[in-house]
């Protein structure tokens, strides 16, 4: 039987990602929590390092296999089989969803994750409503594109009804726009979206507070 | 015959990589410059919105389907088939790639680009040399977990002997380097990578100061 580690830290947005696309792909696996934070960031540990250079969860190991980045490992999952897809089969379809999923991946997330925000404080100065501020000007924009392109044809989920990568990168950027209390009635789309998905299991039980690494 | 259209702006860096695929596939496509600066961003105006509501470059029409984000671009342009391949088939093979191309996508790229820079400056009272710091750290960053991943294993190209995405990603963020007088001699791989793709007429073409845009 095929063995899967992930490497997570329960906050992380990105981390996240990858905890929903198991649960929807209906794949075991085995948590093991990275603290960001303790001891000046356990990912930055001479042996998590060798592990992943980059010094950033998620990680994923798959029967010896080892991956980073949260698109390459949807992907990657995506190419088991196993249940639902994440990505579309069609060409343009699947063309389609990258696209979104970028919006937030390479959008909106690298701009308000934790070590930027650390660098904005330590190198510019920026206070708490300065680092706040930042993270929603870079989620408003985002989430207004998304709010554009999904409003005219989403179905419950983002891309018809059933949940895909689309979903899997939205709820936890929601999640991550919640802790800077962003008003989201300017996205109704989203918000109806995120809703939905969250009634599923394979959402609600990826969400940060119930995993095994939270407080 | 199939038509390609591509919305480019000659010194982006996102859209220097489709340039460079589209010449790799063997391609032919109509430029159309979008001058990000010029009249508050031509990027920002209506008739270009209408077509890309994210209001960025790059761009790309195929027989009349539309897509924004350049890894979204990339892997459909792969999928038209043509000459050689951006993305391995080999499940694992390909994930690397992908993994590879997202450290520039969503690790550096999105940290350096104009308007980030320019909310960095407005909001945070970054000078010049703010803003260069704060760019070559994201960059160095990215690029010594570059360097470690492929030193051991790059042949002439990032992953053996023939060009691939993950090329296509490094080169355009080396071109940024340069604008910010980053020294890379931290990184003899990555520079060497660099030089033999320039030696390329695919690579070369698509450079910045060559396309019908350039000042």
């Amino acid at each position: 039987m095929a063995s899967i580690i992930l490497y997570s830290y329960w906050r992380s947005s990105c981390s996240y990602r990858v905890r929903i696309a198991l649960n929807l792909k209906g794949l075991d696996y085995e948590y093991r929590g990275v603290h960001l934070l303790r001891d000046g960031g356990e990912q930055r540990a001479q042996e998590y390092r060798a592990l992943n250079p980059m010094a950033q969860v998620p990680y994923l190991v798959h029967d010896g296999f080892g991956l980073a980045q949260s698109m390459a490992i949807l992907q990657y999952l995506d190419g088991l089989g196993g249940e639902s897809r994440l990505f579309p089969s069609d060409p343009r379809e699947q063309a389609r969803v990258v696209q979104l999923c970028e919006i937030v991946n390479a959008g909106i997330q690298p701009l308000q994750n934790l070590r930027v925000l650390q660098e904005l404080e330590t190198a510019h100065g920026a206070d708490g409503a300065g680092k706040a501020d930042w993270s929603r000007l870079w989620m408003s924009r985002g989430f207004a594109a998304l709010e554009r392109e999904l409003a005219p044809r989403a179905g419950c989920f983002a891309m018809g009804d059933a949940a895909s990568a689309v979903d899997v990168f939205l709820v936890p950027q929601i999640y991550n726009a919640n802790r800077f209390d962003m008003d989201m009635s300017a996205y109704p789309t989203l918000a109806r979206i995120n809703e939905a998905c969250l009634g599923l299991a394979a959402f609600a039980d990826a969400e940060p507070s119930r995993q095994p690494d939270a407080p």
